[in-house]
Protein backbone atom coordinates (compact mmCIF):
# COMPACT_ATOMS: atom_id res chain seq x y z
CA UNK A 1 0.00 0.00 0.00
CA UNK A 2 1.48 3.48 -1.42
CA UNK A 3 0.60 4.61 2.74
CA UNK A 4 2.44 2.08 4.32
CA UNK A 5 6.08 4.15 4.71
CA UNK A 6 3.72 6.54 6.73
CA UNK A 7 1.81 4.46 9.03
CA UNK A 8 4.23 6.03 11.92
CA UNK A 9 2.96 9.12 12.38
CA UNK A 10 -0.45 11.27 12.03
CA UNK A 11 -1.57 14.40 11.65
CA UNK A 12 -1.58 15.08 14.91
CA UNK A 13 2.16 13.35 15.97
CA UNK A 14 3.54 16.27 13.33
CA UNK A 15 1.04 18.77 15.19
CA UNK A 16 2.94 17.91 18.60
CA UNK A 17 6.36 18.16 16.63
CA UNK A 18 5.58 21.84 15.25
CA UNK A 19 4.31 22.81 18.37
CA UNK A 20 7.59 21.95 19.77
CA UNK A 21 8.95 23.88 17.91
CA UNK A 22 7.14 27.17 17.85
CA UNK A 23 7.14 26.98 21.53
CA UNK A 24 10.87 26.94 22.22
CA UNK A 25 12.28 28.62 18.84
CA UNK A 26 8.90 30.35 17.22
CA UNK A 27 7.05 29.69 14.19
CA UNK A 28 9.62 30.78 11.80
CA UNK A 29 11.69 27.66 12.72
CA UNK A 30 8.41 25.19 11.97
CA UNK A 31 9.79 24.55 8.49
CA UNK A 32 8.46 21.43 7.10
CA UNK A 33 12.25 20.13 6.90
CA UNK A 34 11.82 20.77 10.92
CA UNK A 35 8.61 19.40 11.80
CA UNK A 36 9.80 16.12 10.30
CA UNK A 37 13.19 15.82 11.85
CA UNK A 38 11.37 16.70 15.17
CA UNK A 39 8.86 13.76 14.42
CA UNK A 40 11.95 11.11 13.59
CA UNK A 41 10.22 11.01 10.18
CA UNK A 42 10.74 12.14 6.47
CA UNK A 43 9.64 15.15 4.67
CA UNK A 44 8.20 13.01 2.21
CA UNK A 45 5.67 11.72 5.36
CA UNK A 46 5.11 15.44 6.16
CA UNK A 47 4.25 16.24 2.60
CA UNK A 48 1.87 12.91 2.54
CA UNK A 49 -0.38 14.48 5.60
CA UNK A 50 0.08 18.28 4.41
CA UNK A 51 0.39 19.57 1.24
CA UNK A 52 1.89 22.81 1.71
CA UNK A 53 3.13 24.21 4.82
CA UNK A 54 0.05 26.53 5.17
CA UNK A 55 -1.84 23.52 5.25
CA UNK A 56 0.22 22.06 8.11
CA UNK A 57 -0.02 25.51 10.16
CA UNK A 58 -3.65 25.46 9.38
CA UNK A 59 -4.40 22.22 10.73
CA UNK A 60 -1.73 22.53 14.15
CA UNK A 61 -3.60 25.97 14.76
CA UNK A 62 -7.09 24.22 15.12
CA UNK A 63 -5.80 21.64 16.77
CA UNK A 64 -4.57 23.55 19.60
CA UNK A 65 -7.32 25.88 19.71
CA UNK A 66 -9.77 22.87 19.67
CA UNK A 67 -7.86 21.05 22.96
CA UNK A 68 -7.91 24.81 24.45
CA UNK A 69 -11.07 25.06 23.70
CA UNK A 70 -12.31 21.54 25.05
CA UNK A 71 -10.37 22.37 28.07
CA UNK A 72 -12.68 25.57 28.81
CA UNK A 73 -16.11 23.74 28.09
CA UNK A 74 -15.11 21.09 30.67
CA UNK A 75 -14.56 23.71 33.21
CA UNK A 76 -16.50 23.38 36.57
CA UNK A 77 -20.42 24.51 35.67
CA UNK A 78 -21.62 23.91 39.33
CA UNK A 79 -19.81 26.21 41.07
CA UNK A 80 -20.02 30.04 41.90
CA UNK A 81 -19.60 32.84 39.33
CA UNK A 82 -15.92 33.14 40.20
CA UNK A 83 -14.93 29.75 40.33
CA UNK A 84 -16.46 28.84 37.10
CA UNK A 85 -14.75 32.24 35.47
CA UNK A 86 -11.70 31.24 37.08
CA UNK A 87 -11.37 27.84 35.98
CA UNK A 88 -12.16 28.41 32.68
CA UNK A 89 -10.22 31.85 32.05
CA UNK A 90 -7.38 29.93 34.04
CA UNK A 91 -7.08 27.69 31.02
CA UNK A 92 -5.85 30.50 28.83
CA UNK A 93 -3.12 31.44 31.39
CA UNK A 94 0.40 29.91 30.93
CA UNK A 95 0.27 28.64 34.99
CA UNK A 96 2.21 25.69 34.07
CA UNK A 97 4.71 24.16 31.51
CA UNK A 98 1.83 22.49 29.42
CA UNK A 99 0.30 25.82 29.25
CA UNK A 100 2.84 28.16 28.93
CA UNK A 101 3.68 25.64 25.89
CA UNK A 102 0.24 26.21 23.99
CA UNK A 103 -0.08 29.64 24.80
CA UNK A 104 3.21 30.03 23.10
CA UNK A 105 2.01 28.36 20.18
CA UNK A 106 -1.44 29.94 20.36
CA UNK A 107 0.04 33.32 20.80
CA UNK A 108 2.63 32.80 18.24
CA UNK A 109 -0.33 31.44 15.20
CA UNK A 110 -2.05 35.06 16.81
CA UNK A 111 0.10 36.92 15.14
CA UNK A 112 0.44 35.06 12.24
CA UNK A 113 -3.25 35.68 11.66
CA UNK A 114 -2.56 39.23 11.71
CA UNK A 115 -1.53 38.71 7.96
CA UNK A 116 -3.24 35.32 7.14
CA UNK A 117 -7.26 34.85 5.57
CA UNK A 118 -7.50 31.65 6.96
CA UNK A 119 -5.39 31.72 10.27
CA UNK A 120 -7.08 34.94 11.13
CA UNK A 121 -10.59 33.15 10.19
CA UNK A 122 -9.88 30.07 12.72
CA UNK A 123 -8.99 33.04 15.14
CA UNK A 124 -12.16 35.04 14.69
CA UNK A 125 -14.10 31.77 15.37
CA UNK A 126 -12.22 31.18 18.51
CA UNK A 127 -12.43 34.07 19.88
CA UNK A 128 -15.93 34.95 18.81
CA UNK A 129 -17.03 31.69 20.46
CA UNK A 130 -15.21 32.19 23.96
CA UNK A 131 -16.54 35.40 24.30
CA UNK A 132 -19.84 33.81 23.72
CA UNK A 133 -19.42 31.30 26.27
CA UNK A 134 -18.30 33.99 28.91
CA UNK A 135 -21.32 36.50 27.82
CA UNK A 136 -23.98 33.52 28.61
CA UNK A 137 -22.27 33.05 31.81
CA UNK A 138 -22.31 36.39 33.28
CA UNK A 139 -25.99 37.30 31.55
CA UNK A 140 -27.35 34.42 33.61
CA UNK A 141 -25.71 35.77 36.55
CA UNK A 142 -27.35 38.98 35.82
CA UNK A 143 -24.03 40.87 35.51
CA UNK A 144 -24.50 44.29 33.85
CA UNK A 145 -22.77 44.59 29.61
CA UNK A 146 -21.92 40.76 29.61
CA UNK A 147 -21.12 41.38 26.44
CA UNK A 148 -18.64 44.00 26.98
CA UNK A 149 -17.46 42.89 30.09
CA UNK A 150 -16.91 39.42 28.61
CA UNK A 151 -14.33 40.79 25.90
CA UNK A 152 -12.63 42.47 28.84
CA UNK A 153 -12.36 38.87 30.47
CA UNK A 154 -10.61 37.06 27.04
CA UNK A 155 -8.23 40.64 26.73
CA UNK A 156 -7.59 40.22 29.61
CA UNK A 157 -5.58 36.75 29.68
CA UNK A 158 -4.50 37.61 26.46
CA UNK A 159 -2.97 40.09 27.37
CA UNK A 160 -1.51 38.84 30.34
CA UNK A 161 -0.50 35.97 28.56
CA UNK A 162 1.04 38.00 26.17
CA UNK A 163 3.35 40.68 28.60
CA UNK A 164 4.13 37.36 30.44
CA UNK A 165 5.56 35.18 27.40
CA UNK A 166 7.47 38.29 25.59
CA UNK A 167 8.85 39.95 28.61
CA UNK A 168 11.57 37.65 30.21
CA UNK A 169 9.51 36.36 33.57
CA UNK A 170 8.25 40.10 34.32
CA UNK A 171 5.32 37.94 35.71
CA UNK A 172 5.17 34.33 37.37
CA UNK A 173 2.17 32.19 37.89
CA UNK A 174 1.03 33.84 41.55
CA UNK A 175 1.18 37.32 39.56
CA UNK A 176 -0.75 35.88 36.62
CA UNK A 177 -3.55 34.44 38.76
CA UNK A 178 -3.74 37.62 41.13
CA UNK A 179 -4.41 39.70 38.29
CA UNK A 180 -7.03 37.04 36.99
CA UNK A 181 -8.86 37.27 40.15
CA UNK A 182 -9.13 41.04 40.80
CA UNK A 183 -10.14 41.41 37.04
CA UNK A 184 -13.03 38.98 37.27
CA UNK A 185 -13.68 40.43 40.90
CA UNK A 186 -13.76 44.15 39.14
CA UNK A 187 -15.84 42.45 36.74
CA UNK A 188 -18.87 40.69 37.98
CA UNK A 189 -18.69 43.55 41.14
CA UNK A 190 -17.91 41.39 44.48
CA UNK A 191 -16.14 42.98 46.55
CA UNK B 1 34.81 58.76 1.99
CA UNK B 2 33.96 55.07 2.76
CA UNK B 3 30.36 56.38 3.97
CA UNK B 4 29.39 58.20 1.27
CA UNK B 5 27.66 55.62 -0.51
CA UNK B 6 25.36 55.12 2.63
CA UNK B 7 24.89 58.47 2.82
CA UNK B 8 21.11 58.12 1.50
CA UNK B 9 20.21 56.33 4.24
CA UNK B 10 19.83 56.22 7.94
CA UNK B 11 19.17 53.63 11.00
CA UNK B 12 15.95 54.97 11.05
CA UNK B 13 14.65 54.77 7.96
CA UNK B 14 15.47 51.22 7.28
CA UNK B 15 13.44 50.52 10.62
CA UNK B 16 10.72 51.94 8.80
CA UNK B 17 10.90 50.17 5.57
CA UNK B 18 11.34 47.01 8.25
CA UNK B 19 8.22 48.34 9.95
CA UNK B 20 6.52 48.32 6.94
CA UNK B 21 7.18 44.62 6.03
CA UNK B 22 6.53 43.41 9.55
CA UNK B 23 2.94 45.12 9.35
CA UNK B 24 2.01 43.77 6.12
CA UNK B 25 3.47 40.68 5.65
CA UNK B 26 5.18 39.64 9.31
CA UNK B 27 8.63 40.06 10.97
CA UNK B 28 9.34 36.59 9.41
CA UNK B 29 9.53 38.51 5.87
CA UNK B 30 11.83 41.35 7.12
CA UNK B 31 14.79 39.95 6.26
CA UNK B 32 17.87 42.29 5.44
CA UNK B 33 16.96 41.87 1.60
CA UNK B 34 13.65 42.76 1.64
CA UNK B 35 14.53 45.64 4.31
CA UNK B 36 17.42 46.81 1.62
CA UNK B 37 14.45 46.38 -1.00
CA UNK B 38 11.86 48.42 0.64
CA UNK B 39 14.63 51.32 1.68
CA UNK B 40 15.76 51.46 -1.91
CA UNK B 41 19.12 50.86 -1.24
CA UNK B 42 21.47 47.75 -1.33
CA UNK B 43 21.99 45.40 1.08
CA UNK B 44 25.56 46.67 1.83
CA UNK B 45 24.19 49.86 2.98
CA UNK B 46 21.81 48.17 5.21
CA UNK B 47 24.79 45.91 6.44
CA UNK B 48 26.85 49.23 6.82
CA UNK B 49 24.21 50.31 9.44
CA UNK B 50 23.52 46.92 11.13
CA UNK B 51 26.27 43.85 11.47
CA UNK B 52 23.44 41.52 11.79
CA UNK B 53 19.35 40.85 11.03
CA UNK B 54 19.56 40.81 15.00
CA UNK B 55 21.38 43.84 15.48
CA UNK B 56 18.58 45.23 12.66
CA UNK B 57 15.49 43.82 15.15
CA UNK B 58 16.79 45.29 18.08
CA UNK B 59 17.31 48.45 16.66
CA UNK B 60 13.91 48.68 15.14
CA UNK B 61 12.01 47.35 18.02
CA UNK B 62 13.96 49.94 20.58
CA UNK B 63 12.83 52.79 17.87
CA UNK B 64 9.52 51.85 17.64
CA UNK B 65 9.10 51.39 21.38
CA UNK B 66 10.70 54.53 22.28
CA UNK B 67 8.17 56.36 19.98
CA UNK B 68 4.96 55.18 21.28
CA UNK B 69 6.45 55.41 24.84
CA UNK B 70 6.91 58.96 24.15
CA UNK B 71 3.25 60.35 22.76
CA UNK B 72 2.13 58.41 26.29
CA UNK B 73 4.42 60.68 28.39
CA UNK B 74 2.95 63.92 26.15
CA UNK B 75 -0.48 62.77 26.90
CA UNK B 76 -2.59 65.29 29.10
CA UNK B 77 -1.23 65.41 32.45
CA UNK B 78 -3.84 68.03 33.71
CA UNK B 79 -7.18 66.52 32.72
CA UNK B 80 -9.42 64.00 34.85
CA UNK B 81 -7.84 60.38 35.98
CA UNK B 82 -10.19 58.84 33.74
CA UNK B 83 -8.56 61.45 30.63
CA UNK B 84 -5.32 60.94 31.70
CA UNK B 85 -5.79 57.12 31.41
CA UNK B 86 -7.50 57.04 27.95
CA UNK B 87 -5.39 59.46 26.23
CA UNK B 88 -2.00 57.04 27.53
CA UNK B 89 -3.65 53.70 27.07
CA UNK B 90 -5.26 54.78 23.84
CA UNK B 91 -1.94 55.33 21.95
CA UNK B 92 -1.25 51.58 22.74
CA UNK B 93 -4.85 50.37 20.61
CA UNK B 94 -4.74 50.29 16.72
CA UNK B 95 -7.39 52.92 16.42
CA UNK B 96 -5.85 54.25 13.22
CA UNK B 97 -3.54 53.59 10.31
CA UNK B 98 -0.46 55.24 12.60
CA UNK B 99 -1.08 53.06 15.52
CA UNK B 100 -2.52 49.76 13.82
CA UNK B 101 1.02 49.91 11.90
CA UNK B 102 2.53 50.45 15.17
CA UNK B 103 0.69 47.85 16.85
CA UNK B 104 1.11 44.88 14.45
CA UNK B 105 4.91 45.39 14.46
CA UNK B 106 5.00 45.89 18.71
CA UNK B 107 2.95 42.79 18.53
CA UNK B 108 5.01 40.88 15.75
CA UNK B 109 7.88 41.94 18.18
CA UNK B 110 6.39 40.96 21.39
CA UNK B 111 6.14 37.12 20.17
CA UNK B 112 9.46 37.15 19.02
CA UNK B 113 10.69 38.93 22.25
CA UNK B 114 9.39 34.91 23.75
CA UNK B 115 12.29 33.64 22.22
CA UNK B 116 14.96 36.18 22.31
CA UNK B 117 16.97 37.23 25.23
CA UNK B 118 17.68 40.79 23.93
CA UNK B 119 13.92 41.25 22.48
CA UNK B 120 12.78 39.73 25.78
CA UNK B 121 14.96 42.83 27.74
CA UNK B 122 13.76 45.85 25.92
CA UNK B 123 9.97 43.60 26.62
CA UNK B 124 10.43 43.37 29.78
CA UNK B 125 12.10 47.03 30.62
CA UNK B 126 8.89 49.00 28.46
CA UNK B 127 5.93 47.23 30.24
CA UNK B 128 8.06 47.50 33.57
CA UNK B 129 8.23 51.34 32.72
CA UNK B 130 4.31 51.90 31.64
CA UNK B 131 3.29 50.03 34.33
CA UNK B 132 5.00 52.42 36.99
CA UNK B 133 4.12 55.56 35.19
CA UNK B 134 0.02 53.42 35.34
CA UNK B 135 0.82 52.65 39.21
CA UNK B 136 1.80 56.27 39.84
CA UNK B 137 -0.73 57.62 38.47
CA UNK B 138 -3.44 55.16 40.38
CA UNK B 139 -1.83 55.80 43.39
CA UNK B 140 -1.35 59.67 43.08
CA UNK B 141 -5.51 59.05 42.97
CA UNK B 142 -5.40 56.89 46.13
CA UNK B 143 -6.90 53.96 43.53
CA UNK B 144 -6.68 50.48 45.96
CA UNK B 145 -4.02 48.22 44.77
CA UNK B 146 -2.26 50.55 42.19
CA UNK B 147 0.08 48.21 40.94
CA UNK B 148 -2.09 45.34 40.17
CA UNK B 149 -4.47 47.37 38.91
CA UNK B 150 -1.86 48.75 36.60
CA UNK B 151 -1.47 45.23 35.49
CA UNK B 152 -4.49 44.95 34.63
CA UNK B 153 -4.48 48.16 32.46
CA UNK B 154 -1.68 47.23 30.58
CA UNK B 155 -2.61 43.50 29.64
CA UNK B 156 -5.98 45.18 28.52
CA UNK B 157 -4.70 47.51 25.92
CA UNK B 158 -2.31 44.35 25.01
CA UNK B 159 -5.01 41.72 24.82
CA UNK B 160 -7.57 44.09 22.73
CA UNK B 161 -4.94 44.94 20.69
CA UNK B 162 -3.76 41.03 19.67
CA UNK B 163 -7.78 40.37 19.30
CA UNK B 164 -8.38 42.72 17.09
CA UNK B 165 -5.17 42.31 14.89
CA UNK B 166 -5.20 38.78 14.58
CA UNK B 167 -8.97 37.61 14.23
CA UNK B 168 -9.79 39.56 11.09
CA UNK B 169 -11.57 43.12 12.20
CA UNK B 170 -13.86 40.93 15.27
CA UNK B 171 -13.31 44.56 16.91
CA UNK B 172 -13.72 47.86 15.36
CA UNK B 173 -12.49 51.31 16.70
CA UNK B 174 -15.35 52.01 18.35
CA UNK B 175 -15.46 48.22 20.14
CA UNK B 176 -12.06 48.98 21.36
CA UNK B 177 -12.56 52.38 23.07
CA UNK B 178 -15.57 51.63 24.41
CA UNK B 179 -13.53 48.22 25.92
CA UNK B 180 -10.87 50.42 27.10
CA UNK B 181 -13.56 53.05 28.79
CA UNK B 182 -14.81 50.12 30.57
CA UNK B 183 -12.17 48.95 31.67
CA UNK B 184 -10.69 52.37 33.36
CA UNK B 185 -13.85 52.62 34.84
CA UNK B 186 -14.33 49.26 36.71
CA UNK B 187 -10.42 50.01 38.32
CA UNK B 188 -10.79 53.34 39.03
CA UNK B 189 -14.25 52.65 40.60
CA UNK B 190 -16.15 55.04 39.05
CA UNK B 191 -20.03 54.47 38.06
Amino acid sequence: MSTRKYSSTSREQLAESLFDIAATRGLDAASVREVATGAGVSIGAVQHHFATKDDMFLFAFTHVVDRVRARIDTGNSTGTLTDRLTDALSQLLPLDDERDREARVMTAFAVRAANSDTLGSVQRDTLAAIRAELTDILRAARIAKPELRATLLLAIVDGLTLDALSSSGLYDAAQLTDALTEQIRLVIGND
